[in-house]
C-alpha cells in the first residue's frame, strides 16, 4: 500500500483552450499530464483520452465523422463518451473498447476542463463565469502561450508585482520606486489570495493615456486574484480624486485580465489569458493596442521565468533567500500544497 | 548467473542495405543495437564494427585503401576478417588488435547481414534469394526508410491489410468496405505467417489502370508472406474469370514488394523495399510511377506508425483492445516472443 | 560516510576567457560543471555563481550596474564579492543573503579563475603568464572553441603527435611517414609531461614558407608541454644546420601556441587557444594566416575527437588496445588520475 503526493490539484476546473480554438479539426493538448483530444462534433465540443483503444494510435490523427471521431488506422469510431461504436471487419464490440471522456464546459468563450481525481469524477459546480467576455460595454482579446516552466513559478510572478520594476522597466513598468512604494495589501482565504495595490495621484503609463481621456494625475490600482487554476487580475485608473479606489463600481479605464494557469507536464505550462477594457468610442482600436502591449509584456516575463526554471535544475540544492515581496506567492504556494498532499488515497499496489 | 530476453531474434539474416548503396566510401549503420561499417574493397562488401580497437574512432570516418580500411586518426588498417594489419610507429600488432567481422552476402542486390549470437555465429543457411531483381521480365526500383518506430510495429502494419481503407483511402485504399469484405485467409508456420486476400470481380485501382491493359473489371490478390526478417507483398491481378487466383502462376499485372525490416534500435528500425513489375512494352516507364506511389503510402504508413510508437509512449500502462484484424499480426508477435526468449544463455556475471 | 573521487583537478587555475570577450554585457559560462556569470564592472572582471539568491534566476540576464550586478527579476543587488547589498521593498539584507564568488586574474589577456575545492579556497601562486600575448616582437590571434567531448580526450589528441599525418593530411600534416619517423622524446614530472620531436632537414610546410623567408631545408621543432589545466606548444623551425635544435634560444620561425582546456561539464569542455608568432616585416598580414590555417586543423581535430566521444558511448564497455603512441597522453592521464582520487573528504552524509 503506498500514500502519494499529487502533483497537480485535482477534481477542478481547468482552462483546456479558448471557443475559437476549436473548429473542424481535432486538437491535441496534453493537460495535467494527460495527453487529451478536443473536438467539435454536431457543435458540441468534447474532450476524450487522445488514443484509440486498440493500439494507441493518437485519435488527434482521426476525423470527425458527425458526433463521433475515426480512428485514422484501423477506423474504429468513438463517441463523445468515449465508447467504441464501431469496429471495421467485426459486429461485436468489446465493453473494454471504451476511453475516458472528461467533463467539459464551454462558457464566455473559454473551455473549462474538469481534471477528475478519477475517470467517475464529476463537476461539483458550474465552470466559472468570465462575463466580460459577452459584455457589449468591454472588447478583448487573447492568445494561448506556451512555457517551458513549472506552473507554479507562473503564479509566483503574478502574485508578486515588485517585478514591474526590473522585468518591465520598458514597457508598463516605468520608475521601480513606484511599484516598491505602492500602498498594498494581502488578503488571503481557504482557495484564494488577493493583492490589492493602489498608486494614488500617479502619471499614468503611455498606454493608458493613448486609451483613455485622462485629464492628468490618476489614481491607479492593480487588483490580483488567485483562484487555484486561474488568475483576475484588474488593472486601471481614473482621474485622481474624482471617485473611491475601494469601490469596485468605480469610474475610469478598466483593463480585467483573465489567465488560466494549466499543467502540461510537472516542468511545462499553458497560459491562456485575455485582456478586456471598456470601450472609449473614441478609440475603437484601443484592444489591439493594449493586446499587443500586454503580449509584449508577457514575453518579457515568459524569458525570465524559463530562464530561472532552467537555472533552477542546474543548482539543485542551493538554498533560496525569502524576501517580503514573496508573502502572496507564499500563500498560494501553501494552498497548492494542501490541495496536493497525501489524502489517504490508495494507488499502486 | 542471469537469463535474459533477448530483444531481438538473433543468428538471423537481415537486410543491411542494397547493393547500389555501397560505393567508394564506407557507410555507417547500426543494426540490432550494433554499430557498424560497411565498405567495399576490392570490389568484396565487408561489414566490420564501427570503431577502431585503438580508442573507438568510428573507422566509417576512415579511408578504403586496397582490400582494407585505414582509421582516420592514428592510420590503425583492419582487413575485412576485422584484423589490425598495419599499426602506424610500431611493428608488432597485439593479437587483441581486432575487431568483429560480421557475415555478409550480397545476392540479387541486397545486402545480407547475418547477425549472430556470438562474434563467432556463422549463418546456418545461405541468405534469401529474390530473383525478381535480375529476371528480365521484371523491372524495380527501391528505397531505405527511417522509422521512429520499434520494428514489430512494421510488422502489424503490414500483417493487417485492413488499414488501407483508412490509412490509404487518397491513394491505393479506396473504399473501406471492399477492404474489410475481401475474401481472406491466414496460414502460419514455425517461423512464417501469410495472409492472402482475394477481391474478385472488383474495380481496378488508379495505378493498375495505368500500368497495365486491362478490359475492365480484375479478380486481384494480396499475398503477405512474413519471414522474421523481411516480408514478400505479391500484389496484383488480371482480367476477371480469365484464370485461377490460387495459381502460382497465374498472368495478368504482379508487383512483387520486397521489405527487409532489420531493427536499429529498441526503438527505430530500418524499411529496405523494392517493388518489382513485369514490363508492360507500351509502358516502359511503368517502374517510376509504381516506385511514386507505393513511396506515397509508405510515407503514409510511417506519419501514422510513428504517432502510434510516440502515443504509446505518452499511455505506458493504457490496455489494449484486441480486435479480429489482428490475427495475423498476433502469430507474427508469437513467432518473434519464441525466438527472443529465454535460451539459457547465461549473460553478465 | 563516503569518499568519493573527483571528476576534475580542483585549487587550479583554469582559463575562463580572453580579456576581449568581457565588455560591458555579463556572460554565461559553465566551468567545471559550475554556472559561472562573468561581467566587468567599473573596469574590475569578476566572476559570480550564476544565480541570484532569492529564486535561482541566472544573473548573467542582469545588468551591471556601477560595480555590481543587478537581479533582471526583482532587483537584487550583488556586488563583486557576491554579497546582496539591496532588496527592493525591504530595507534588512539577512546574512545568507550572498553567493559564492571565484578568484579572478586577468594577465596577459587571459582571464584565469581558480576553481577551489570549497567557495573559501583561494589561489596558492599567480595565475600563470604567457608573455608572448604583450611582446612587441610577437603577434597572435586566437579564438574560443567548444567540444562535445570530455577534455581529456583534446589531452590526448595534444600529446600524440602521430595522428597529424591522418587527421591532418590535406593541412598541416603532410606525408604521414614523417611524423611517424620524427626524433621524439617524451618527459614528465609530477604535474607536467614534455614532448619533444625534432625534424632535422625536412621539406618545410606551406604555410612556413609562406610565413618566413627559409632559403632551403629547414630544423623543424614541435614541443608540446602539459600543464594540468592548459599547454604551451612551441612549432617552428630555422634554415637546416644553422642552429642548435636543443637552445631555447634558437633562431628561426617561432609559433608558440597556447591551449587552455577547461571542462564545461563531464561530457563537454572549452577549447581556448591563440597562436602567437614572431614577426616577419616583410609579411604584416601572416597573423591571419596562420590563425586561418590554425583553425582550420582545430576544426579536423574536433571533429573525430567528437565522433571519438560518440562512439566511446555506443561500445561502453569494448576494450581498448593501447600502443606505442599513447605514452606521452597515459602520463597526462595518470597526473589527472592522482589529482582526482579520492583525498579522504568526506561528502555527502
Amino acid at each position: 500500500m503506498s500514500y502519494t503526493t499529487e502533483v497537480f490539484p485535482l477534481d477542478q476546473w481547468y482552462v483546456a483552450g479558448f471557443s475559437w480554438e476549436f473548429q473542424d479539426k481535432p486538437v491535441a493538448r496534453t493537460l495535467l499530464g494527460q495527453p487529451v483530444v478536443l473536438f467539435r462534433a454536431n457543435g458540441t465540443l468534447a474532450a476524450l483520452e487522445d488514443r484509440c483503444c486498440h493500439r494507441q494510435t493518437p485519435l488527434s490523427c482521426g476525423i470527425v465523422e458527425g458526433g463521433a471521431i475515426r480512428c485514422s488506422y484501423h477506423g474504429l469510431l468513438f463517441g463523445q463518451d468515449g465508447k467504441c461504436t464501431e469496429i471495421p471487419g467485426q459486429s461485436h464490440i468489446p465493453k473494454t473498447a471504451c476511453i475516458r471522456a472528461y467533463p467539459l464546459e464551454e462558457r464566455n468563450q473559454i473551455v473549462w476542463i474538469w481534471m477528475g481525481r478519477t475517470p467517475e469524477s464529476r463537476p461539483d459546480s458550474a465552470a466559472p463565469a468570465h462575463p466580460w467576455h459577452d459584455d457589449p460595454l468591454y472588447q478583448f482579446k487573447g492568445d494561448v502561450y506556451h512555457y517551458k516552466a513549472p506552473y507554479q513559478l507562473v503564479h509566483d510572478n503574478l502574485l508578486d508585482l515588485s517585478h514591474l520594476g526590473y522585468v518591465h522597466t520598458r514597457t508598463i513598468g516605468g520608475n521601480a520606486q513606484i511599484h516598491v512604494e505602492a500602498d498594498m495589501s494581502v488578503q488571503n482565504g481557504e482557495n484564494w489570495v488577493r493583492v490589492i495595490r493602489h498608486m494614488r495621484n500617479s502619471q499614468p503609463p503611455p498606454t493608458y493615456l493613448e486609451a483613455w481621456p485622462f485629464q492628468g494625475r490618476i489614481d491607479r490600482w492593480q487588483e490580483i486574484e488567485f483562484r487555484i487554476s486561474y488568475f483576475l487580475i484588474w488593472t486601471g485608473g481614473m482621474d485622481a480624486g474624482t471617485g473611491d479606489l475601494e469601490d469596485p463600481e468605480r469610474t475610469g479605464f478598466h483593463m480585467r485580465g483573465f489567465h488560466g494557469i494549466t499543467p502540461e507536464t510537472e516542468t511545462t505550462c499553458f497560459y491562456f489569458w485575455t485582456i478586456s477594457s471598456n470601450r472609449n468610442p473614441a478609440r475603437p482600436d484601443m484592444v489591439e493596442t493594449i493586446h499587443r502591449a500586454t503580449a509584449f509584456t508577457f514575453d518579457e516575463d515568459r524569458l525570465v521565468i524559463e530562464a530561472q526554471h532552467a537555472n533552477m535544475a542546474r543548482f539543485p540544492s542551493a538554498p533560496m533567500t525569502w524576501i517580503q515581496v514573496d508573502t502572496a506567492p507564499n500563500h498560494a504556494r501553501r494552498i497548492i500544497s494542501r490541495l496536493t498532499s497525501p489524502r489517504g488515497i490508495r494507488v499502486g499496489v
